[in-house]
């Protein structure tokens, strides 16, 4: 059997198979297929570009194609999130070897609609390109639809630090992988594919959120922005933490502290928010609380005790 | 001399070199900074992504960082020009190696931010990570303020074609370079750095441009989009083609009718358009003409006689 390849179909028989059957939207007048794509936007717009790259962020055989365009848009998207605005066009810019199959393409397309779809968002254009690795930039770009966006920067002493989705179960996951193993099932799942609360950036600002960001470095080193942002200092309380149940496992095979997975484990996307008291929403879990301590980021009243998150330049 | 890398920075030193300085604008709320770029949009929102990586779309010794940095936006923003829209903010997914130089970074974002400038637009965010090459994929937004986007699907019979920018010049800077010689200056220049009429597609479409389209991978390949869509017949005029003197040394160096590098040749990121009869702007150059013959594009009555155009997947 002979396996088509992108090089076997070309640029533009590869676009047209990504492009063909996406669902329309009222909003967008013009999507894939002329120079640039035409949307209306409700308000202000919002919009981020995160880049993933193969052998930096995944690995082909560790993440299926289709939870690979799955993740490509969470990521970004969950930018959007982060802000308290409203998801509403995705720009892809893929780069792919000549040699790969197109039916790898085919399915991180698939993954690339369904996330769309889940956010609520429309792919709207893209650019195909061929490079020695994977490369997948995706652009979101949301509306403010008259809201005040959700900064870094609000937080204020006596509010509350709370989060919503998961910690550390990414983390758990690649630690899982790179042992060799394909379980605890759940962690490598949510390595393939951060589980993004959408819906839920907007819930925190309605609710009166001071600031928020996402948890794509760790959640120490995220805070940590917050704390510079705002200048205030937001003082963790490991009691309150829940270690989920597959995260335990984890820890006991790897000898690692549960907890510091979920401190420091990046890439699950959660939403990380300060709020007045007594404003925060019901699904969020409270973990801490602001203070005009020096700015900074503490568990317990301590710093902790080792280098936090990701630094794609120093690892 | 010890030089820095970007290694020894480290991701947040770099953007926050970056970033450094950028202008403020009256429309852009949230800069880099924040988990998503905020920016006021005057009608609907325009927006086309490029992807230039090394090894396909450069070479890191053909291409100073600086004109690196000003052919990446301009790549994209001629999209925006392309649909005779009006360029507003920019964002820049970059992938490089951990051992780049940080002074090829610098000059990198320098000419980042001078195209912008150039174009018009404002610097509002990104992603910097890591990979084996350098991969730099730019998202170019624009406005409509109300006015109908200029399409591909637009042209008439009857109407004329016309272009404003430059034609051959980045494939004959292409052609010396290959050929391990460094002039014509004024062509390695082009190849190194289009020049995309900034201003001009607003133009086109306040006289009237029935479609429109930029010059990215050949004048036939890219006018064939523009016949597709418009299910018409467009008949170029050789003899309205005036032959730059650079091209003419470069074409009788390698044994070339220098119209080729005209027809062909990509990457000057001209525009060009169709225009109802007395209706083309003076500053734009008219070559041939639109009609209800068969789709496609003709040379002088005749299908020209070599595939044209780029194919990333195919070359």
């Amino acid at each position: 059997m002979e396996l088509d390849t992108v090089a076997s179909l070309g640029e533009f028989g590869i676009i047209a198979r990504i492009t063909k059957g996406l669902p329309a939207a009222p909003a967008v007048s013009v999507g894939p297929g002329d120079d640039a794509a035409v949307f209306l936007v409700n308000g202000s717009s919002v919009s981020s570009v995160d880049v993933l790259v193969e052998g930096v962020h995944f690995r082909r055989d560790w993440v299926p194609a289709e939870m690979l365009g799955r993740r490509a848009v969470a990521v970004a998207a969950a930018d959007i999130e982060a802000m308290g605005a409203y998801q509403a066009a995705v720009l892809v810019g893929l780069t792919v070897p000549a040699d790969i199959p197109v039916a790898w393409i085919d399915d991180l397309a698939k993954g690339i609609r369904l996330e769309c779809e889940a956010a609520g968002a429309v792919l709207v254009g893209g650019d195909l390109t061929r490079g020695r690795d994977v490369v997948i930039s995706v652009t979101v770009m949301g509306e403010t639809r008259g809201t005040v966006p959700v900064l870094r920067s609000g937080a204020q002493p006596g509010d509350v630090v709370a989060f919503r989705g998961r910690l550390g179960w990414s983390a758990g996951g690649l630690a899982v992988l790179s042992r060799g193993f394909r379980s605890p099932r759940a962690l490598v799942e949510a390595y393939q594919l951060p589980q993004v609360p959408y819906g839920a950036g907007a819930e925190a600002r309605l609710a009166g959120a001071t600031a928020m960001i996402d948890v794509s470095d760790g959640l120490i080193a995220d805070l940590g922005h917050i704390a510079d942002s705002s200048q205030v200092c937001l003082d963790l309380d490991s009691a309150r933490f829940d270690v989920p149940v597959p995260l335990h496992a984890v820890a006991a095979a790897t000898g690692t502290d549960p907890l510091r997975f979920m401190l420091t484990g990046g890439e699950d996307h959660a939403l990380a928010a300060t709020f007045p008291l007594g404003k925060v929403p019901l699904d969020w879990q409270v973990i801490g609380v602001v203070s005009d301590a020096e700015p900074g980021v503490l568990v317990d009243g301590q710093p902790y005790d080792e280098t936090p998150g990701w630094d794609h330049f120093r690892h």
